[in-house]
């Protein structure tokens, strides 16, 4: 099959995609901080509209999801593709070189918050629809969007979401909302995710900060409390701490290493990229280095926050205390007994008093590699970026690709424009453009190959 | 002698000096923030000069020292204000009933940041002086004033002013720039400071903040770095870890116990005023809670910031962390062996890359409870608040008294006008009337007492 006039539209009408993208980044989805949710469903909602798709912005008891869909030539055939419009905080604000809300074109990037993460997944692949539309004047199969607001929040609401709307969302196979190449520019397939359990904990010793010299031998203070608590959580060789967490993991297959041992070593690439002398636990990279970044349980304190955090002294005992806490789950670790876990531990420490918010998470889950789906997803991305897409069982990071798997059924492909420097979560987030338009094409060659 | 003319001046000019202790609190001069220093410093002066002192605005390498001086009719005798025109931070701003930078009337109290620690101090002072010249005319000993602007960050500077300026700060005796009454309205001479040395703890782990799901099983986590080693700063009985860190300690005498005697227990007071169920290490109340409270060195977070802190979860591994901890010291403890010691402690524990920055501090020092001076101080309190002056022997709380007991070699008494409920330190700070003029009253009466 030949893709040269679907090629040609993509290499010529780049311009006015990256205007819709530039406008959709301006519009601040900042899911954490409740800001311009509602203003960037419906945003999202429009552009899905104007392709012709009957587009819905459903309740989901917290950010809404917009969901759409537009028939095609092959009516048995149906693809879901999954995308969330929110994005992370912007903040450390005084990092960014632009304004993060402001997106700004230099060196063939774009940056801006969310401009990877996810909002330029969502152009681009309706980037590819116009290609389509305007080569063939009809989709090859049936397309369906799934475009959530609470991605970089813990999904909180999706899964109940997609148990209530199966028949909606019944679809034969998803591409999923991230992807993108490697530092060699290898397209990369990640077959699993992560799980997560994403906590605040926080604690309140007195009724108002009290001053250090008066208070500091007598009353108890929340951010040593705090301190203690934590660090009754992981060892400094970062082994959690908490009884019968590592019980019920499903242990990596022979075929998860098999597939990370294809993979070249990835350690002097990290270090460069992150600045970072060594590894967590004496390991030097190859395999080793991949199994602990993907399959590995964690325990990361996000964030601190207690007392005085200005320039110079405050004298100041603190009356309250907290930190952000993100626990990465492997598969088999489930949200409800890690969370009780967690509360046992802290009681049995005598840490009564610290309170427990969960903001958010799901399990693990993984897609078969020898899935067709797959294979398809593989093959037609080789022409486009001129290098065989390589699978990876695992990577660190997570998402709700567990109901998607276990609840509707599918398997699960990751195709993107990502690549080693894109910051996602980070400041200067950032997308080449050279990759956008080879995801379009992708994401182009997949519908026509899936619609046969 | 008869006070009746002054008492009556007091009584009746209460509007006048109020409004001049409230454009003082509307100058902001927070000293951590380097906020309106220069400014306040020359505010303080031309109240000085108004009533006809010689001032100086003496550089310090720092925010600057107002100096005055003013002769009176014993020529022999001269008493020396120590006060402060710098202030605290304000933050957390939510908390304050009203602006803490725009003085606020309301039953009786006038609220704002700085308003007791130490403006009022100053204003109330001058006031007294207002009274004696109407009066009298002259005042009856020489006058001079010592108002620093680092007392909040640490007297960072005054020790080596103090060493250069010896001729020019030469007086007879001390009152210092804090006093006040405790809940029975009982006012106290608080005879010893204890010493301080503030640090910032940092670390920086990486270039720049990682994605948690990437980085959290493979890199360093600088939150979790400090939180690792602050826990091996102080264990949950409040014992302070570093080695050595207890050596040299001059112990409480007996006197010092016998003056913590006198007074009523503290417990159910402190239970009530901060909101507190129990103090630390098991004390209930009376002698102990006291000599806990003044006597012991502390090791106190006074602040923490990592990563996200703001409203949900963002998956981040911070990069960098920082908490500012505040040692206080008891008699004997140097702050350049405490900082030494410190830095060796985190080394051996592994912890080279953990930063320490001073942010200032002195030892503590002790006035003789049964010099002249005190028991003058003692003596003119009683008549104002009909009450015997009760005597401490130490507070929790620390000052640079150090360089005016040893190197000035004089008396320091304490003679304020705080109160319990006066928020120091904390959001809604606060004055009462009633004891501004009371203070107002003690002070006219130990300048002529003195003078004689």
């Amino acid at each position: 099959m030949s893709y040269t006039k679907i090629d040609q539209y993509l290499e010529k009408n780049l311009d006015g995609s990256i205007a819709e993208l530039s406008e959709l980044v301006a519009q601040p989805s900042v899911g954490a901080q409740n800001w311009g949710m509602q203003e960037c469903a419906q945003l999202t909602a429009r552009l899905l509209a104007k392709r012709g798709f009957t587009v819905e912005v459903l309740p989901t008891g917290g950010a809404p999801v917009v969901f759409a869909e537009r028939k095609g030539r092959n009516a048995d055939k149906t693809l879901l593709f999954y995308n969330h419009y929110d994005v992370q905080p912007a903040e450390p604000l005084e990092l960014w070189e632009t304004p993060p809300f402001e997106p700004s074109l230099r060196n063939g990037k774009l940056f801006g918050r969310g401009v990877s993460d996810d909002k330029s997944h969502i152009t681009a692949r309706l980037y590819a629809i116009d290609a389509l539309l305007d080569s063939d004047g009809e989709l090859p199969c049936n397309v369906k969007f799934l475009i959530e607001g609470e991605e970089e929040t813990g999904s909180i609401h999706l899964p109940k979401f997609i148990t209530a709307n199966k028949g909606k969302l019944a679809a034969d196979a998803c591409i999923w909302e991230f992807g993108g190449v490697d530092h060699r520019e290898v397209p990369m397939q990640y077959l699993g995710l992560r799980g997560i359990c994403y906590v605040e904990l926080s604690i309140e010793t007195a009724a108002i900060d009290v001053h250090s010299g008066v208070g500091g031998s007598i009353f108890e203070n929340a951010a040593w409390r705090l301190v203690w608590a934590l660090n009754t959580l992981k060892d400094q060789n970062e082994k959690i701490l908490i009884p019968g967490w590592y019980d019920g993991i499903e242990p990596p297959t022979a075929r998860d290493r098999e597939l990370f041992d294809l993979q070249p070593d990835a350690a002097e690439e990290y270090k460069t990229r992150y600045g970072v002398k060594k590894f967590l636990k004496g390991v030097t990279g190859g395999t080793d280095l991949f199994m602990q970044e993907t399959f590995e349980p964690t325990c990361t304190i996000c964030g601190l926050t207690s007392g005085y955090q200005g320039p110079g002294s405050k004298t100041v005992l603190p009356a309250r205390a907290s930190a952000k806490v993100d626990f990465r789950l492997a598969p088999g670790q489930k949200i409800e007994r890690c969370l009780t876990l967690l509360r046992q531990h802290l009681d049995s420490g005598g840490f009564e008093e610290i309170q427990i918010e969960f903001l958010g998470g799901g399990p693990a889950a993984k897609t078969n590699p020898d899935d067709p789906f797959i294979k398809l997803v593989v093959e037609t991305a080789e022409e486009v970026f001129e290098s065989r897409m390589e699978l990876i069982p695992m990577v660190g990071g997570s998402g709700p690709n567990y109901p998607f798997v276990h609840e509707l059924n599918m398997p699960v492909a990751t195709a993107g424009l990502g690549y080693p420097d894109t910051r996602a979560h980070a400041p200067n987030e950032n997308i080449r453009l050279d990759l956008y338009v080879k995801h379009a094409r992708h994401m182009a060659r997949v519908l026509k190959e899936f619609g046969k």
